[in-house]
């Protein structure tokens, strides 16, 4: 069978003038900048350190286990069930969004979703056109960036939550302004954020609810990590602050909350007005998602708050640990699964990620965080048991110093 | 918490004049027609035939089901799995692909996805831009129109096999011409067809395969239906054509083969030129999928053969009672799992409709399935036991006469 080079499959061939290309936005997405360190990655010990990715060493609440299900008793396992989401899971979810996050929803807001990140891209087909621009509040969470390049949209990024932990001059409507344009048509943060652990208080969040509220924008609030909180802070939905509801669209994940990253369930929560449009998005995107995995997903809710205590009081002491060794070099995560190192330059900051990697201890470089974040490193404390994480922490001191 | 009614909430208010509406894609997807439905079907009782969806009454392989693995023996359960998929997965996959499918594919070229709704969705997202043409061969699988339009790509509505199994005049280089526009990118066809059960002989296949080279045209072969074959018909793969795996993508799924449709399991074959692009655009529409799912998916794939054969002999007969009730209304499907009956007009097929419904049997509306179609109604005959079936055979048979 005859095989063509790459050049000339995707130029023009035997027929008129119609570019057999690849579509702009998919040739926008670049490799993940974690790609550049695979070789190096797949040569590490069996007792390496996997710090550089966002998990948990934690196995999901027992109840909410595939093994703790009596499978072959359900008779529409195997079946397509509904694309919103399980009756009871949605009912499920929408309690827990009133009373946990405050926001005046009901079933019908609701959609569930492939993690966060289906979350999102549905969220941003449905609101979102293509050159329309989206404020992204920086250092952020690396695949925003690919998603709204996905939907052909232009990411703007705002260095926003390190500056305003650190410069008391620091103005926040400064800074959003700054980026505004007549395309500005959303703005995305997560909260806490990740990377660095900001967790916004409601004065704060009241600031971007105002900005929004000013210049009409849709506002995608990544909740990822609502439940990883220390030092008693306190995580606020801006969704729940007067006039907010209304034009959030507010997304939610198993993968942090109850370890369950590997099933691959999230939901999003938008006002009736766009809930419709937003659930035939989704429809078209996944269809539905596992029944199966929704039950599993179910048993969290009801059963996990009890894990959610006992994640914060084992990820507590590994945050300390790592920013500890930090040695002032970070601001203190009052949220999150990380810590976010300044170094004094992109290259400190790569020759720390090979020094480290030379010990076993896997870190992700911060210009995956952000134009403005080349000098940074993220750390997660989440990702092994305390003593991995004290073990890489005295790994990061030595190196450090 | 002051809500604003829906007619002001999408209008624009408090600031400049920067259009807080949903996207146009967003707003072009509507409700699916079987909503209309919906209420009526709430009322039915419980031993009504659920014959309007795309299901089947079996289960999967024993060896593929949830209950035949021991979960709590695998760590990394409950972590992010690879974006690509499992690599034992992959490579499964990729042997089932050249030695069934004959399509010459590498490891490399294969992309897990949310069923085949998801790998489609991805398929758009990476090949077309918003505004390109996509020649949809009707009838057509209901979703398809969604996809594009969620992408904001036009679906042209192509009469296709109907009238290509029919017509001894009919001429499909004409056909498919007239509907050619300078932003004609693609080529969408689903193989067996849903909803005609309409299967392509090489010859037929060649026919697309030459005008998609002509034309500089990408292909979307949805082979959801490539093991519902009747009569010793034989499925072939567009893209195991001489020049063919450049320019195609080929879906499949576990949801009809495996009787998995409520796990959610597809992927797509693409050439590697493309495949890259194709990785990148699902890794941020839904991350990963379900490393769990993806070991059961394994196991159909390598113990399922047996369980294909089944499924033919199971349904064929199926096949056979409900068309022979359409008593010369309908074609006689070579594969898939429906009879797409005609009727004398759009007003006929919903009075069969609604007289179907009121002796408990459903049925899905032509005009789901394209825009000269209203005039058909579709009945699947996998979706309940061969004695199901042949109630509604009888049914149906009462009712035609």
């Amino acid at each position: 069978m005859p095989h063509v080079g790459k050049s000339d499959l995707l130029g023009r061939r035997n027929g008129p003038a119609m570019p057999r290309t690849l579509s702009q936005s998919a040739t926008a997405l670049r490799p993940s900048v974690f790609a550049t360190l695979a070789d190096r990655m797949k040569q590490l010990p069996p007792d390496h350190l996997p710090l550089h990715i966002g998990d948990t060493f934690r196995k999901p609440p027992t109840e909410a286990q595939l093994q703790s299900f009596r499978w072959s008793e359900w008779d529409s396992l195997y079946k397509y069930s509904h694309p919103f989401g399980l009756e009871t899971l949605l009912a499920t979810l929408t309690d827990k969004l009133k009373k946990k996050n405050g926001i005046p929803c009901s079933a019908n807001c609701v959609q569930t979703s492939c993690g966060a990140t289906g979350g999102l891209a549905s969220a941003a087909a449905t609101l979102l056109e293509p050159g329309d621009e989206v404020l992204v509040l920086a250092p952020y969470w690396p695949l925003i960036k690919g998603i709204l390049l996905s939907r052909g949209c232009l990411p703007v990024e705002v260095p926003f939550t390190t500056e305003w932990s650190r410069d008391p001059d620091f103005d926040p409507l400064v800074a959003l302004s700054t980026h505004l344009t007549p395309r500005t048509k959303a703005l995305y943060f997560s909260n806490p954020n990740n990377p660095d652990g900001f967790v916004y208080s409601e004065a704060q969040l009241r600031v971007l609810a105002d900005f929004a509220i000013e210049h009409d924008l849709w506002v995608l609030s990544d909740e990822a990590y609502e439940d990883y909180l220390y030092d008693q802070v306190e995580h606020i939905s801006i969704a729940a602050l007067p006039g907010m509801f209304e034009r959030t669209l507010s997304v939610y994940t198993f993968s942090k909350s109850y370890a369950m990253a590997g099933l691959r369930l999230g939901y999003v929560v938008a006002p009736e007005a766009v809930s419709g449009a937003l659930r035939r998005v989704s429809n078209h995107q996944i269809y539905n998602l596992s029944g199966a995995l929704q039950r599993c997903a179910e048993q969290a809710v009801k059963q996990g708050e009890g894990f959610l205590a006992e994640s914060r009081a084992l990820y507590q002491p590994a945050r300390d640990a790592l920013f500890s060794a930090c040695a002032g070099r970070c601001r203190k995560p009052s949220g999150g699964g990380y810590v976010f190192l300044e170094l004094a330059d992109g290259p400190a900051a790569w020759d720390l990620i090979h020094r480290a990697l030379d010990r076993g201890l896997c870190s992700a470089p911060g210009e995956a965080f952000g134009q403005d974040f080349a000098h940074c490193v993220r750390i997660c404390f989440t990702a092994a048991p305390l003593p991995d994480i004290e073990r890489g922490a005295a790994i990061l001191k030595e190196l450090l110093n």
